[in-house]
C-alpha cells in the first residue's frame, strides 16, 4: 500500500485572494489543466463521488486528486488505493481553501503531468464558498438525506456553483425530499448552474455528469 | 400565523471569547436558565430534533428556542407554528455563534421567563466547535447518511461534545453506517460524551435523550 503523502497548509499572506485565484486560473488554462472544486457538506458524498467518476474517465484523461481535511488522510488513501495519484492536504483546523493553498496543493500533486486535478474541498457548507481556489470549474453536492431546503439556507454556496449534483438519490424513499422543490431553491440563487441528479452507488446520472465534466475539460484544453 | 422576529447579529468585538463565555454561562446558572448548544452539518436533523424535543418537554420546562442560520426564517417559523417562543438570528454569512452573539439571542427570546433555552447553531461541522456559545451544554449531532467516519475527519466538534445524538437511525438499512465504528471514532477524542442514537420519524432514543436533557436542567437549576 502505498503511503499518503501530507501537505501541511501554510495560511495564507495575501490579501487580496481573488485576483491571486484569477491569476491561477488563466495560468492553469495556460497549461492545459483542468481543476474541478468538489464542495459539499460533511457526508454529502465527494469521495464516493469522486472514485466513481475517476473510474469512468481514467482512460481519457490523466487524473490526480487534492484531498482537504482538517485532519485524517483516510481519502487519499482510498484514491491512492484506487490506483489514482492523491495528496492529503492538511489544513491545519481551517475551515476553507484558498487559492494560494491550491497552489500548494498543485505542486504537491505534480500537476504539469496531469489533465484534470479534482480537488476535494473541507466538507463545509458555508465557508469554502466565500473563497475562490482559482480552479476552473465549481461543483457542490446536494446529498438527499440533508434535505431540499439547504439551497435556501446556505445561498451562496449554490450562486457559486457551475454544477449541482444531487447525491444519494438511491435513498430517496427513505425521505421526504422534494426533487423540483430542491431545483425550484436552486434556481432562485443560480439560474446558469447545471443541475444533475446521481447515485453513485446505482450508477443513475453518472453518464449525463461525467459527459458533461469531459465537456468542460476538453474545452477547457481546446481553448 | 405567527411573524418570525428576526435579529442581525452584531460581529462580536470582545477579544477572549472564552472568558465572556465562562462569565455567561456562570450568569446563566445563577439565573436558573439551561441552554443547550445543538451544532451538526446542515441536514443533519437538529430542527426536526428540537420539534420532537419539545413535544415531549414543554409541558414539564418553559422553552425558547434561538435559531442562527446564514439567511431565511424557516426554521424558527416551524418552531413557534408548533407554539414554542423562538427567535431567527441572522449571522449575515458568519459560520459560527460566540458568546456575544448568544446573548444578542437570549435578550430577543426573553429568556428569563424561560427554564430551557435551545440554542441551533450554523450548519457546520468545523466553525461553530471553535467558538464557546457560553450554553451549558453541546449536543451534537451525526446523522446515518453521513457515515460512520464523521468523528475521525472532524474531531474537535466530537471534543467538543457533551452528548452525541445518532440521529435518523431509521435511514440505518439505505447506508453502510457501523454504529460500534462510529462509537469507537467519537471516544478516541471523546471518554466522557454520552452517546445516543435516536430516530426523531419512529421515536426511537427519544425517551433516553429526554431523560438526559431533563436530568442536565434539573441538576442546572438546583445547582
Amino acid at each position: 500500500m502505498e503511503a499518503v503523502k501530507i501537505i501541511k497548509l501554510k495560511e495564507s499572506i495575501l490579501e487580496n485572494n481573488d485576483a491571486d485565484a484569477d491569476a491561477l486560473r488563466a495560468e492553469l488554462r495556460k497549461r492545459k489543466i483542468f481543476t474541478l472544486n468538489v464542495m459539499s457538506s460533511p457526508g454529502s458524498g465527494k469521495t464516493t463521488l469522486i472514485l466513481a467518476t475517476i473510474k469512468r474517465l481514467k482512460e481519457r484523461y490523466r487524473i490526480g486528486v487534492m484531498e482537504a481535511d482538517i485532519d485524517s488522510a483516510v481519502d487519499a488513501q482510498a484514491v491512492l488505493d484506487a490506483g489514482t495519484r492523491a495528496v492529503q492536504l492538511h489544513t491545519g483546523g481551517m475551515c476553507h481553501l484558498d487559492a494560494q493553498m491550491t497552489r500548494q496543493g498543485l505542486s504537491a500533486v505534480d500537476a504539469s503531468s496531469l489533465d484534470l486535478v479534482i480537488l476535494e474541498n473541507v466538507g463545509n457548507l458555508v465557508c469554502p464558498a466565500e473563497f475562490d481556489t482559482g480552479c476552473s470549474r465549481n461543483a457542490v453536492l446536494l446529498s438527499v438525506p440533508e434535505g431540499d431546503d439547504k439551497p435556501r439556507k446556505y445561498p451562496l454556496m449554490f450562486e457559486k456553483a457551475d454544477v449541482v449534483l444531487i447525491t444519494k438519490t438511491d435513498a430517496a424513499p427513505a425521505f421526504d425530499f422534494d426533487m423540483e422543490r430542491a431545483e425550484e431553491w436552486i434556481r432562485r440563487r443560480n439560474e446558469r448552474c447545471r443541475i444533475i441528479p446521481v447515485s453513485a452507488k446505482t450508477g443513475t446520472g453518472m453518464d449525463e455528469w461525467c459527459a458533461y465534466l469531459s465537456g468542460e475539460v476538453d474545452r477547457w484544453q481546446s481553448g
